[in-house]
């Protein structure tokens, strides 16, 4: 287990989507998955179930998921495989993506669910199980460990529940693919904070606090 | 800026609900939202607004906000004001919540916002949000600041969104109170890691990964 300092960790926390073919060792993702339970929920109701998926059954119901995601996407960001000659930025961000999708099948996955309770909306039932896939990759990061999250569980969800076994009281929340990453990690591209935080009325800068809006 | 490792930042980020008078500075709030930015988002879409809320107008309808909840948690979680003479367990953890509620107008908070797209759900709309309110909770946590989500912003969203002047369009998905905490901080009381995880179908246990079920 590596010491990293925490905002090395979260500044770092990159999508991976290319990964070697090393399985991911039991002791490294049970880690990630006791940081999960660290999070916050609502009331600390902590109604959550992760699943781990890497039986080969559930291996092949979630590379199926990702072709039904796949097919979504390609109109969606007009997407299309690359030419191979393609050295482009946007060709090798879609190389990355088919293969990705195209892999699926040969990786770990964590499908994170969260209790439907009624008392709640949607989004705040999400608020008490995000944070918790959020420290899981945190720790997948923490150790090297490289994860991405995908669609698949909302796209192929029918698939995957009734595979599973998910209980029609349960949400689906989130779906992280975990490995080894393969090559070198590029820096997260991300807004300034100035240009997302507004000072006590919405529009309003807040430049003393964050600097100011690009 | 404190250097803290990321384990014991998730491990130690509990909701802090007592505070000292001493104000939060800008540099310290700031590294915060930075944090915050940091998370990742659906397609990168960064779609995210950070709000603080400080000014003497906001802090009094933050406080109205704070005292409209207490109405409706009193009886939701069977909770009155504590005897003084009580020093049970649930009595200082409810006088706790009198006082976190009693202060809301002395606090410098932030509100979490996400835009409202049609292209996904309101769950999946919160994965791209509260990992960024967990990024700023454990950077709060590094810096030795306390913080607290809190309700103020669901059972107060009308007045809150009306005096914010958030458009309508955005959902105001969280709302954490922040400030330098007064006394120590107990332990994080979570369920085993055991007991909410599964291996390849529901209910399954994971003993593998991480350890059996209590």
């Amino acid at each position: 287990m590596t010491d990293l300092d925490v905002w090395t960790a979260m500044a770092t926390a990159r999508a991976i989507r290319r990964y070697t073919d090393e399985p991911v060792d039991d002791a490294t993702l049970g880690r990630c998955l006791e940081a999960a339970t660290w999070a916050p929920s609502g009331g600390n109701w902590q109604s959550w179930r992760f699943v781990v998926l890497r039986s080969p059954e559930q291996r092949e119901v979630v590379a199926r998921a990702a072709a039904i995601s796949l097919e979504i996407i390609e109109p969606l960001y007009s997407m299309s495989r690359p030419d191979p000659d393609d050295g482009s930025r946007i060709a090798r961000s879609h190389r990355a993506t088919y293969e990705f999708h195209d892999r699926a099948g040969e990786f770990t996955s964590v499908l994170f669910t969260t209790k439907h309770y009624d008392s709640a909306s949607e989004l705040l039932l999400g608020g008490s199980v995000y944070p918790a896939m959020q420290n899981f990759l945190l720790a997948a990061r923490a150790q090297g460990l490289g994860a991405c999250l995908t669609s698949w569980a909302s796209y192929g969800e029918d698939l995957m529940r009734s595979s599973i076994g998910v209980p029609d009281d349960w949400l689906m929340a989130g779906h992280v693919v975990v490995g080894w990453p393969r090559g070198h990690h590029g820096p997260l591209r991300r807004r300034p904070v100035g240009d997302v935080t507004y000072l006590d009325r919405w529009g309003e800068p807040a430049t003393p606090i964050v600097g100011p809006a690009s």
